[in-house]
């Protein structure tokens, strides 16, 4: 399986999805020898292959904790197999317990938990209203009762696989309707041809328990992965790469494309682009963290929602952002004496929202109290009345090209855009810290001088 | 099950997650009737509930006929059980057939194939090896036999869990992996107690085979649903909602809010808003899309990355017109005798964009080459020169406070970025058009005038 999959790859990666018979008879077609050189190119993208899945474990080593785990848990319910006095009460129902340890061990707890208590109650539900469609179809003879236990099956598998598409319901509760369809199917109709029903409704409940408490077991001793505090973390590193955008713009944007460097290959100015589609991720975690116990900092009834919001107001600032970055590497750049005359105020607000939106991060990460990140945005702010009053000062002489003004003016105006989403972030990062009870730390910093001149603490 | 569901369904929409119980306790302490009035209120949201899912039913047909066929899948298959001669070969097997159907049948057809074909593959192999770990297991005796058999399926499943982190494996492969875990387990941890090892791997891979050519030909010939015609769709659509924002958007900004309306009940205005998430979906579809057979226009190797190619740059503009957005509702806002200054040119920009967006989303959906785009680009284009010119003339006095320009030079400047973006899209979907040969038809547009003034046709 590894191989076939390796090789369907790597024949993805490198010809982009033509299978591996295509690439023989290409290469072969090109006069490539015959298998030789065909078995030393596979023999590199095999290497590749492999030093990539290092990659993948260095990462993030909880991805190899995870297998080593999936492992265990696997192992261990098979010695319900292999241990001859559980064997006998369980018989061949034990394989419940290994197909569910598969399917329910999952790498974070939450998803874990949440696949779990879905499997179990729809096996408890679906094995009640099996055995009582069990029973009403035994009333009605032996012709009967494939025809009414056909009608049922029909029914419900229809009516749940349409209850599936309801949003809410598919985001917490589908993989139980999948299993509800399932139980409730194959026990009816095991029904027909074992009349044993509530024994194996038994059974298979049983079974599928001892499955779905290993796999919570071992998910929440050993090394747990929260959900929860994965969100966390994204949502303050995702400020953060915002943050370090924009404390590299201002520099980035107003030096002269004449100073040499290409300002293309900048990488802590591409940060902020998983920001953009980061949405996916943020619902899935937070739904998995909604079934997650008490852990460390966070509480069973952990404002997740607040950190959708956050998370939101984060990607409006990066769709700004991602403006922004389109003036970076525009081919028309206005004029250097106009651009100076606005330097020092778009520096700085881009510079403070930057380390607003980092204080803000190291805030969640930390859970104390944002102090530092107030003083950053007021400074932001007094930047932006600083632009207001330049731009009305007439500092502009009248030979002043408008054409020229325009990107300056559209980077400044974009540029305020984002100091009001620091604002907005701000503020829900505020009511997070407030409904959390975040701890409050006396300021280090508000000594601290913005490094574009002199000191602007507090001034609004 | 359903019942279950819904409760939970309704205190989440209602109630912010909190449970039933926790419902009722609140209600009881506020004093209400004990059980009637939590049972009216039940009896309120249930209603609330069944109406939702009529809607899920009326927005998309398609999502009844899926459950009906689900239906229908699952009562064929569940023949094996009640039809004597059938029952006879394959025995309580054919419960692999039942679950083979339940968690195989998706959506499209694409989703189908895709889990079908990992399905039958990963059972092969993981049948294979697992004979094969079974026979080394047979001949280390009686005590090291489940122990061998242990360290094979700790080492599998180990492995297989860490190889479905690579996320190229993932988005193809990850069911096809979860598969051969299960398989292999079962089938090496059966084998301990049941030497009829390959009768089992057998009987199982036919199962399978069955069940899932019932999945497959009933999603075939059943109204099929194709994930490919649902991604050109999407793109298609994508495009033509920005290209309804960007033609509503100059008489939008410029008219004046002393008009009377206010501009925030504007639904035309705020459908560019799901572009913006449509990555996840969009590269789902693409991966369905690309195990599906030929189907109407569509080959087996249709160009999919092509279409994801269009849906990012259409992102790309749709998060300009986020930023765009943004400025209609601003606080602020250029006087009146400066907007008006530049009304015709920002007017014509963006709607000669919107409709060379609208051309080239309809040119994807009727698979035409899109004539009338270029011309439409073209006038935009002239519309940036004019602008261009228009800011160059110095028709602004010089008593023109520059504060004032700045929110309309930004406008101008986003939309001269969403003509270039348009330009970029369109440029893509002549690439699609030459890939797929798309018709060419006689223009019947060429002589259409512009809605903002004198028509210009050809220039550049």
């Amino acid at each position: 399986m590894q191989a076939f999959l390796i090789t369907f790859c790597i024949s993805d990666m490198d010809l982009e999805c033509a299978s591996q018979e295509t690439v023989k008879q290409g290469l072969l077609a090109r006069g490539w020898p015959p298998i030789k050189g065909f078995s030393k190119h596979v023999k590199t993208k095999v290497l590749e292959f492999f030093s990539h899945l290092i990659k993948l474990g260095q990462d993030d080593p909880r991805r190899v904790v995870h297998s080593l785990k999936a492992g265990l848990a696997l192992t261990l319910v098979s010695l319900f197999y292999y241990y001859q006095p559980l064997y006998k009460s369980f018989g061949v129902s034990a394989m419940w317990a290994v197909i569910t340890v598969v399917v329910v061990f999952e790498f974070s707890v939450g998803a874990t938990l949440g696949k779990g208590v879905n499997r179990g109650l729809a096996t408890l539900l679906a094995g009640g209203l099996a055995v009582g469609a069990h029973q009403l179809a035994n009333l009605s003879g032996q012709i009967g009762e494939p025809i009414v236990l056909g009608i049922f099956v029909f029914l419900q598998a229809a009516v749940s696989t349409f209850v599936r598409f309801c949003p809410q319901i598919k985001a917490r509760y589908d993989y139980g309707l999948l299993i509800f369809i399932l139980t409730f199917s194959l026990i009816s109709i095991s029904g027909f041809r074992d009349d044993e029903v509530l024994e194996l409704v038994h059974k298979r409940l049983l079974t599928v328990l001892i499955g779905g408490s290993t796999c919570v077991i071992i998910s929440v001793l050993l090394f747990p992965v929260w959900a929860g505090q994965d969100l966390h973390n994204l949502i303050a590193s995702n400020m953060e790469k915002l943050g370090i955008f924009l404390e590299g713009f201002g520099d980035e944007y107003f030096k002269m494309p004449e100073d040499g460097e290409s300002k293309e290959d900048r990488p802590f100015l591409q940060g902020y682009k998983s920001v953009l589609d980061s949405k996916t991720n943020e619902d899935a975690l937070a739904n998995f963290a909604r079934w997650e116990p008490r852990h460390g900092r966070f509480q069973f009834r952990h404002p997740w929602k607040q950190y959708l919001k956050i998370g939101a107001l984060t990607r409006k600032c990066a769709y700004r952002i991602e403006s922004l970055n389109g003036h970076l590497y525009a081919d028309i750049q206005a004029k250097r004496e106009i651009r100076s005359k606005i330097q020092e105020t778009c520096t700085t607000m881009s510079m403070e929202s930057g380390k607003a939106l980092k204080e803000l991060s190291m805030a969640i990460k930390t859970m104390v109290k944002p102090f530092a990140a107030d003083i950053h945005i007021e400074n932001s702010k007094s930047s932006v009345k600083n632009l207001d009053t330049l731009l009305k000062s007439g500092l502009w002489d009248d030979e002043t090209d408008l054409l020229e003004v325009v990107p300056v003016a559209t980077v400044a105006s974009l540029l305020i855009d984002v100091v009001t989403c620091t604002a907005e972030i701000a503020e829900s990062v505020n009511e997070l810290a407030t409904m959390l009870k975040f701890e409050v730390v006396e300021p280090t910093v508000s000594t601290e001088k913005p490094e574009t001149g002199q000191p602007k603490i507090g001034i609004s």
